[in-house]
């Protein structure tokens, strides 16, 4: 592989996640090939991006105005705020379109081996907000793995003192869900939590 | 999904081979979040490839120099020419490092389905090059797909005017193969081509 401006070009693309080396050498090769349609059109796609996506000093939400158009839409419920991990879950959320109140980013949860402690999530900074934004319930919607359960015990225990309703979502069979192939946990949660229906 | 321009860095990242939505989600995400260090370096290594990296005028390959850094070798065999499809034909080659004679990109495969014919490869600018260098190998290393040996096809009917050697990689047993795993026509071609051993 001749050319270091190849191998650069290899080398960073394969940095990217869930890209390894041999995706990176088709996407370098691919975008050499198309050197004057798709390699400018993302070059310049890139600098707009770099230039106008800004963080939401409020939310942590990724947009091109500050506060962004979720904090600063009046018609959706200010009063409530779901917390999540990322931007992409916010994008799953809203994709749906169930949920009409405000959003908070953690920006991860609390993990001892990748060094993420409560000083790296956004928690204070959600505190304040609940203060400021008479908020009235909070909505846990964090990942049902040992990280994300950690990490809304900690906020549950933040915000016991704020009074406010606390609440996470459900937990139990997904819906398409085989009985059969349900793991342990899901399965004995699902049992725990059965609702009456008659 | 807020901001135009956050779905059109999903939108062009998701063009790119290899790459679904959800892939391209996450890069975005992941360039955006590492702005000052990955989003800024990746543009600007794109940014000198795009304006460094050109097409080798006799063979096709990619690089930093005109011609390339093969080509321009005296230490290689310009008399055996190695023809193949696509530049990482040649890396993979070259890692390898047992073939020191020169390459010859074809760009592709003849194929009714993607509209690629005789025109589209370079057969005609390898039949120059065969007379210019005074050829005496050619080395046929296409894909042993229907497409890659028509494509071999085409190429020795061309070629056999010229009366220089044309051989073709041996096709049989892949090494670390197991027999009882082979297709049919692996196995029957290896049969064909079994060698005496005593």
């Amino acid at each position: 592989m001749s050319g270091t401006e190849i191998d650069k070009l290899i080398n960073e693309i394969s940095k990217l996640p869930s890209i390894g080396r041999k995706s990176a050498q088709r996407i370098a090769l691919y975008l050499i090939k198309n050197k004057d349609k798709s390699l400018r059109s993302l070059i310049q796609i890139m600098q707009e991006a770099s230039i106008n996506i800004v963080n939401c000093e409020i939310c942590g939400n990724i947009d091109t105005i500050i506060p962004c158009s979720i904090c600063q839409n009046n018609k959706r419920d200010h009063k409530k705020i779901c917390i999540i991990e990322d931007v992409s879950d916010l994008w799953t959320i809203e994709r749906i379109g169930i949920y009409r109140g405000s959003y908070h980013i953690l920006g991860g949860t609390l993990s001892a081996i990748n060094g993420i402690g409560i000083d790296e999530l956004s928690i204070n900074k959600l505190i304040n907000r609940i203060k400021k934004q008479k908020v009235t319930e909070v909505i846990l919607a964090l990942s049902t793995t040992m990280e994300g359960q950690t990490t809304s015990h900690v906020i549950i225990d933040k915000l016991e003192v704020l009074n406010i309703n606390i609440t996470k979502l459900a937990q139990g069979i997904p819906i398409g869900g085989e009985v059969h192939y349900l793991d342990e946990n899901t399965l004995s949660t699902a049992f725990e939590s059965r609702k009456k229906v008659i």
